[in-house]
């Protein structure tokens, strides 16, 4: 793409380095920019170099955070002692929004994935450990994505701390609302049998 | 979308007010930029900045560029007697990356359009009519977008003009290449025929 401009092809250019972002959206978000007030563009640009520079990861669950622990873990309202292991941020976002979660969590940074280089200890693995250890958690709900790697997670991190006395659960993995039985795959419809829900508990209002 | 920063929260609302980035998107764009090194993070944001502080339209053509006068006004290998009458910089960009032209342009910065409130006086036609004078045009080409307020904005431009020795065209309509027959619209098909090629011009190398 030729412009007339070098200033605008930066800005194009940078844009253009964004996820899913290509060359054409990233001149139309340009183009934007050019047209609001110059405050406007200000704003939109001091947020981001704030943002990198002021967003911490909480010490205690590496969730992002403005300070050096994150509001979920410091809520009084929250139960300290149950924890949602989760891979990314992202997860925690996901979970949050569905009001369905009263505990802390403890983000991983990732998955165990050996084909990608990625062993425990380039994740947030001991640090959850030791929570468990020294915080008496009473359960850890496993919220990993349903694969190979996030059952090795499971699975290493299971061994890690059988001998405390702590819950280990994971969320339950079945048929999702609004799926058809017709599409699902043949592990998820199987293990959506043996693990058959009593009725009452289906009905149960959330 | 409940975020524990707000620094994030911030970032994340301001790429939401960008065009067609929902907050979905805006927050996997800022979760990118936060994995990304704080230089990074910073060229990036300049950019935009100096983007928005540096850009300036040129004042013969209303082209974006970055001096008083924009690099195609100032080529002498382009043909300033030829003047490309478009609606948006987006067209210049459009036909520049076609290579096939080797004129000026004139960026009105829209069309006519009364119900909307736009009148001759909100675009940039007094200065088009003043090259034209000046500048003894030799042709002027409409690439408007065809419809009627592109069709109500060449009519009024070209009655302003017509008492000079300039000759006035607009861009070929018809069936798009690639495009099937059978689904033109019958405005475009019945003119397509009206204004039916001899088959030497059609075939004539680009």
């Amino acid at each position: 793409m030729q412009l007339s401009s070098s200033l605008l092809e930066n800005a194009v250019n940078e844009f253009a380095k964004l996820p899913g972002i290509g060359k054409k959206t990233a001149l139309r978000l340009v183009l934007h920019l050019l047209k609001q007030e110059e405050d406007h563009v200000h704003v939109f640009s001091d947020s981001i170099r704030e943002m990198r520079a002021g967003v911490k990861f909480c010490r205690r669950c590496h969730n992002i955070s403005d300070g050096e622990v994150c509001s979920i873990c410091e809520s009084p309202t929250r139960k300290q002692r149950v924890i949602c292991v989760v891979e990314t941020i992202r997860d925690v976002i996901a979970i949050e929004s569905t009001q369905q979660f009263n505990g802390t969590y403890h983000v991983l940074g990732g998955v165990i994935s050996p084909l990608d280089g990625i062993g425990p200890d380039n994740l947030h693995i001991d640090s959850l450990i030791e929570r468990v250890e020294k915080e008496q958690t009473e359960e850890l709900i496993f919220a990993l994505n349903p694969n190979i790697q996030g059952d090795t997670t499971i699975y290493y991190i299971q061994k890690k701390i059988h001998h405390l006395p702590c819950k280990i659960t994971t969320v339950a993995r079945g048929i999702a609302f609004g799926g058809e039985l017709e599409y699902a795959d043949e592990i998820t419809l199987g293990r959506s049998l043996a693990n058959r829900l009593p009725i009452e508990s289906y009905m149960k209002p959330m």
